[in-house]
């Protein structure tokens, strides 16, 4: 399996160098081919490591994964080209948090509908899963990190494409038994709009990585 | 200590319940006095137990608590009288929920603001501290039906009155540990828009009570 991995942020980075370690080849694009960032980190993955332009890194993909800032996404997506997602699975990790009035963040989108669902509305012959947006990049590909299992929250309209996911989720090191399936692409409605709890919290834990566990009732 | 608990829906009866449990005088306040489901519950609870309107309920408590519907918050607060809350407590359980468009709701204030906000901008000299608006009427008064400990948040302007909240809170049976101080008021913001992933947990887990705990790392 090749994966296409859009962005070079500290997300995308960190989401194509678990993906190197685990085998995988990976391509790593961004707006521009040859990005300085995504130079450095072909150079220091090796042979299974490659870079390119949007449009590259999904052609490339056989997954791919949006790792550019939400606000920028679309833009990203579109750059990519809808032929190069056409009838593949796009697991978005990305949060429409807009920081242009400064901080805390707003979300560019939510109440009445989500950025995983803008995607999935804008390129409806693309699998579009939501996952791993409610933990910081590291939590991501090692939920070990944390003393207990917690929960991670998963969402998508295919079957098959959140299966693929959860497997990859699961070689990422998350048990089968704290993944979360909430149902069709408009529960990422929930999933984004817990990004300003999670600030909120995040700060409260002075910045140490946590997640949050579902604790249910027997 | 009395209590007066604005809210006769099921929010408003099982917190004041708990409390006459406590021994604490409570009065549960209606939008009429002598409402019917009032007249019931104090029937029900004995002689700690009193209904009135939202002004009599106001005036009665000493810490007051809002659980009327969210979208109805305001105006119920207003019907209790500015002069009612003055240098009171306010505990904001309530969620801006609004239903008009059918199920899921969407918040009617979020993003760059939150109901217990508005509350605290229209009511200055009230204290207002938002908390357990983040689990449902059983899991409130009784966190021990979870399995395991779970997280409530908290936040508010005034440090001595989240510290008399937060001494309530333990009496409900919330281990100290098990609660999470955000911060000012500006974080109910958080605390409100996880609403609509609390929505969609709840349908995953088949209605059953839940909460969730925060894991970190140590």
């Amino acid at each position: 399996m090749q994966y296409g991995i859009l962005g070079t942020g500290s997300v995308g980075q960190t989401l194509a160098s678990k993906l190197v370690s685990l085998g995988y080849k990976v391509m790593l694009g961004s707006r521009e081919k040859h990005s300085e960032k995504a130079l450095i980190w072909v150079h220091d993955q090796g042979h299974l490591a490659h870079e390119g332009s949007f449009a590259d890194a999904a052609h490339f993909g056989e997954i791919l994964i949006n790792a550019t800032n939400g606000t920028a996404s679309l833009t990203a997506l579109h750059a990519a080209g809808a032929e190069n997602l056409l009838g593949k699975i796009l697991l978005d990790v990305s949060n429409p948090l807009d920081f242009s009035e400064g901080i805390p963040p707003t979300l560019s989108v939510s109440n009445t509908s989500s950025l995983a669902e803008q995607i999935q509305w804008t390129f409806p012959h693309t699998y579009v899963v939501k996952a791993l947006n409610t933990v910081n990049h590291a939590v991501m590909v090692n939920p070990g990190l944390l003393p207990e299992e917690h929960t991670l929250f998963i969402c998508g309209n295919n079957g098959e494409a959140k299966a693929s996911i959860i497997t990859l989720l699961e070689r990422f090191g998350w048990p089968f038994s704290s993944i979360l399936d909430l149902g069709d692409i408009t529960n990422a409605r929930g999933m984004e709009m817990y990004l300003p709890l999670w600030l909120r919290i995040a700060g409260a834990v002075h910045g140490k990585p946590f997640n949050i566990k579902v604790v249910k009732a027997e």
